[in-house]
């Protein structure tokens, strides 16, 4: 008998790995004598605020994109997102010369608007509260024969988000180690079903485990279920990034069969997280990516004497609220 | 005829980079496609914000103490200075198990005396007004039989700094390119001069440029006048890293052979380059580490179409100081 094959391969993940390469920043392995004796292992940071648009979101979106026919690609794309998945499509729209759309909330930070708008997407406002974004994106691409670029549940996407894994896992062949632990963040779960379906292929020891915000464990509830669940409560959290709240379709069928378990941190060890990359690490990490080293700092991963893998997926964050953290 | 030789040599810091590869960080080279796109060059950054530290100072601090004799270990170092150094010097003593006396102005940054004790350093203040820090500094090392770490007029401090020209160099031979223009900060002058050594013997075409605060434009004059001279007038600056009045003598000869010329940027100009690489490259800048950066963004190096290496050359900067530049 043969397990049901998973909808993304180490071979999908290895072909966005060429797609993406000429326009993705191949992001360094980085490691910190100061985190390594604060925590007693040898951790390497994978820092994803690094890549294009400030964090790993560009390399799902192009290698979409990428995918797109010649005859369609006149209709643009559309995603509707407020922050990291926004950025990711325009620079990839702008890179392959198509139109973009996002659909962002009224609220959204200034910020992120703007910084969306300076990759040449046109900009659609919602009112959250009265409006259904998955409607209105809908509606647009069927107007104007936009092709609709979902966030995480797509094969072209999670493969695309998997070549940070890959990064990883020849990275740390390189270096001859084996990671114990490798760890990143989860909203839909994309980023995380591409980094375990690429990094297990080459070490299936590693364990594979999810962070999320204690507000949003929606993956780690799931995991434990053995079924998609959403997350305990109306929460709420300063990741911003990670406010999924239920993990994707085709990323639990992934996450499912090849996680080990999840991990969750307080906004406070979040926070704690982010002042720690600010004055130790030097890194900007947006309250979203820290969720991972914030879970590592509070001692929430068996840690001790291993060879751990920390994604940082982005840092994309307010000067205020930076300022704040840091303070 | 041979020119007279320098007093360091690239054979110097191979060697030097054999003495701190198992205790420094061997920072990589970063591109950003947002910064290509600013300037028109390909650009490289050496992020040594990233280095054991929060600077490059690790590197010839360490390579210096490890040169000291076992029987002198005994009595222990004794340096000067109010931030990078200091930390530098008290981490490489606490690794090879000397004990660090640094002499801190009473009113330097708390954060940076804190720093400094968490590395197991013993601080003694003085006033910056009424007292001489290199006669307490002397006074300490005749007392205590401890050896006096000078910051950068010192062939092995030198020869340290410039394991970070050789990791340029490396990386780039690695990537088939060879670097048109390579910018570095200078305070004394150590870190630029090991870099212009390391980086001329793979590269002789590369010009090597210095970049200072406006107020501190002593090795931009220097290098006009052909000889030593004091920066223009009682200077201010926010890159108080950067600080040294007249370039140093053993630097100096090594200098003035070695770079092209230099360049300044405002405090304003400089501010500005610490909340792009906040906003843009994720990465944090002091100051001090971001005159280069700051010039490059200003046109003030002629870069366009060019490939060019910038270093950042630290990232030790007070959350309230950074709060308001990245405002």
């Amino acid at each position: 008998m043969t397990e049901p094959s998973l909808s993304v391969s180490p071979a999908d993940i290895e072909a966005a790995a060429r797609t993406v390469a000429p326009f993705a920043v191949r992001t360094p392995l980085l490691s910190f004598p100061v985190l390594n004796s604060r925590v007693g292992a040898t951790v390497f940071l994978k820092p994803e605020m690094l890549q294009r648009t400030g964090s790993f979101k560009f390399r799902g979106a192009f290698n979409k994109l990428s995918s797109i026919p010649q005859a369609a690609r006149r209709g643009g794309v559309v995603a509707f997102s407020s922050g990291n998945h926004a950025q990711g499509v325009a620079a990839a729209a702008q890179i392959l010369n198509m139109q973009a759309t996002i659909v962002m909330p009224k609220d959204a930070p200034l910020s992120k608007r703007e910084r969306t708008k300076a990759y040449g997407a046109e900009v659609v406002l919602y009112d959250r509260d009265r409006e259904d974004r998955e409607a209105i994106s809908r509606d647009i691409a069927t107007r104007r024969g936009a092709t609709l670029v979902k966030p995480y549940d797509d094969p072209l996407v999670i493969a695309g988000q998997g070549t940070a894994g890959r990064e990883i896992a020849e990275d740390m062949a390189a270096l001859r180690l084996a990671p114990d632990i490798v760890v990143a963040p989860a909203s839909g779960g994309g980023l995380i079903a591409g980094v375990a379906t690429a990094v297990k292929a080459r070490f299936p020891q590693a364990s594979v485990i999810v962070a999320e915000p204690e507000a949003f464990d929606d993956h780690s509830r799931s995991l434990r279920a053995g079924q998609r669940e959403p997350h305990h409560a109306e929460g709420r959290t300063i990741c911003d990034a990670l406010m999924a709240t239920i993990p994707g379709e085709l990323t639990f069928a992934i996450n499912g069969k090849l996680l080990s378990h999840g991990v969750t941190a307080t906004d406070t060890e979040v926070g704690a997280a982010v002042a720690f990359a600010f004055r130790e690490l030097k890194l900007v990490v947006e309250p979203g990516g820290a969720v991972g080293l914030a879970a590592l700092l509070a001692g929430r991963i068996d840690a001790e004497g291993k060879t751990v893998v920390i994604v940082l997926s982005g840092g994309n964050v307010d000067a205020d609220l930076y300022a704040k953290l840091i303070a």
